[in-house]
Order: C-alpha cells, then structure tokens, then sequence
C-alpha cells in the first residue's frame, strides 16, 4: 500500500457474541481505549463509533479493538463496519465525517430560511 | 404486530446509485425532512442516522426516505440498517441511542478519576 | 403504503446478545423456521441471510425473526439489514439477489472467452 | 500484527456512488478479479460476497478492490463489511463461512426428521 492507501472514513459497530451480559457498554469502553492510542480521529456519536484515517490504520484500529475485547474474554465478536473512499476531492484530515454532517445541516437551513 | 411491535433502537445510512453526483447530502437532507414528519426520535451524527421507536413505524420512516429519495430522481438506492431489540429492560421512548453514548462516557470517566 | 410499498431485496445478519454461548446457529435456524412461514424468498448462502420481498413484509420477517429469537432467550438482539430498492426497472419476484449474481458472472465469462 | 492477527470471516458489499448508471455488476465484477489474485478463499453468494483469511489480508483485498473500482472510474465508494473473529476454537482455513451454513442446516434437517 504505502502511497495508495485509500483515505477512509468509516464508521463500526462492534458485537461481543457469548458473553452472558446484554451489555455491551464495557466492551465499547474499551475500544475507545485503544482508539485513544491510535492517533486516528474518532468520536462515539450514538450506533457506531465514527473513526478516519488511512485505511490500513483504520483497519488495524478496528482489528486492535477485536483484539482487546477478546483480551477482556469475550469468546466472539462480529462487528459491521461502513468505509467509504473517494477520488474526486481530497478530505482534510479528521474532517470527512464532519463535512457530512455540516452539508446536510448547511441544506436543511436553507429549507428554514 | 401491534402490541408486539418490538422497540427498536436503530441507526441507517442511505446511499443513491446512479445518481452522477458523488455528493449525496441532498439525499441525506430530504431523508431528515421525512424523519421530521415520523414523529420519531432521530439524529444525524455522522456516518449514520440515529433513529428510534416502535419497529414497524422505524421501517416505515426509512422505507418513505427511500420513497422520497426515488422521488428526487434516484433510480436505486441500497441502505445499511442496524438495528437492535432488548427485552431484559424497558428502554425510555427516544433514549436508546443516548444511553448508549452516556454509559460508555460513564465508565471511560472512572479510568480519569 | 400499500400500493407504495417499494420491492426490497435485502440480506440481514441477526447476532444475539448476552447469550453466554458463542455459537448462534439454533439462534439463525429459528429464523429460518420463521421465514419459511413469511411466504418470502430467503436464502442462507454464508454470513447473511438474503430476503426479498414487499419492504414491509421483509420487516415485519426479520422483526418476527427477532421476536422468536427473544422467546427462545435471548435478552437483546443486534442485527444488520442491507436493503436496496429501484425504480428503474421492475424486479421479478424473487429474483432479485439471484439476479445480482447471474449478471455478475456473466461478466466474469466473457473475462475467460 | 503478525502473529497477533487475528482470522477474519466476514463479508463485503461494496457500492459505487456517482457513476450514473444503476448497475453496479461491472464494479462487482472488477472486485472478484481483485479477490481472485488475493489468494483468499471467497464467494458471491447474493447481496454480498464472502470473504475469509488473515485480518490484514481481508481488510487489504477490500481496500484493492476500492482502488480498483476507483480506477474504473468510480470517484466515490461505500461499503458495507461484516467481519467477526473468533478465540473460542479455531476455524479452518477457508471454512469459516461455510461451516456457518452447515451448522444451521444440521439443525433444521433435524426439525424434519
């Protein structure tokens, strides 16, 4: 990869599966533990967790989080990641999940004014 | 359904094909006028739309945003759906998704203290 | 909805949680015995389950799913639905996923002719 | 990684946006010359396509086929991957996905017997 790797901005939902606990609010705690490490941006704003990057670095973040959880005993863990890349415009660092949310905000004020 | 209408604490993110145009914020903003009008608790915090509430009318907020998104000229659409059902607690009308957010903040604070 | 019901073709991954068991296969079989009474197409090929049908019956079988699940014990269920709709042209009854893979090889022949 | 990674089941569907054309088999197509050359075990089964091995590798083989549809054109890409890693047993190298199948139909044939 090095050169061509993609810029991805991503959003994942991760399951531990076996765990006797229908919580899942520790094992989504310490997945922003790890996340703190990675020096990618990332926010938790509800379902999912948001997170961009490199996608390499994405992806090992992730893989980290299955890692760590499976370090705290769960058995299984399914996650569901949503990754988007594009090549018409170059996304500043840490912001493509932002400027999603500001166009749409941007369009829906016009409806008011 | 009925009263068996499951609640549903769910979040979706909505994509146009074919549209000629790599924005899809326009899609996004007429999906939040429907919502707007389904009486459901929702929130768009990045990658995803947060929504909430009875199972059937969740379904039938997101089959009207593709209705309307088809409406605006898009001749397909493919959506990512997450949603989850828990029966060992009643979950506060509309706080499902923020009481995801609140209990990971809650133990991510005690690591600080 | 009614005559409005858009044709969905969907697939959906059902994951129960706090189970204390890492398998989910009695989990996805219950599913199966409730779509085989949804009078839908459905088909198990691996990960997903693909369904297809009238957007709300494809709903009320995979919420069904989630009511049968939780009457089998699971406290909480978190599942992912893909779900596309067009306008374009008209889907054959359940032909829709099926029909995805025929064009998809069809193009990968020509590669070998 | 190294060592450390962890064998990833999982399974991609992959969807190119702004390209105006409703089909996106070519793009699939594309995809499943890229896996072809990624050594992994994989398979279009409908809406997704199945893909197993090394983390690292499956999370790079979806990247290729970005860039690859990307380099077909496609200026902007979204997808949806589930992927689930498990500690409990060990899966066979290329089995995951199907094994996850035959699970579920030892258990209905049951019900007929």
């Amino acid at each position: 990869m090095g050169d061509n790797d993609l810029y991805a901005v991503a959003d994942f939902c991760l399951i531990p599966i076996g765990t006797a606990n229908t919580s899942v609010a520790e094992e989504i705690a310490e997945c922003q533990r790890i996340l703190a490490q990675s020096g990618l941006k990332y926010k938790v704003p509800g379902y999912g967790t948001n997170i961009e990057g490199p996608w390499s670095k994405v992806s090992q973040a992730i893989h980290d989080c299955h890692a760590a959880v499976h370090g705290k005993g769960a058995q299984r863990i399914a996650t569901d990641i949503r990754i988007g890349t594009r090549i018409d415009r170059d996304i500043p660092t840490g912001e493509g999940n932002g400027l999603k949310v500001k166009r749409v905000e941007e369009i829906l004020q016009k409806d008011e004014a």
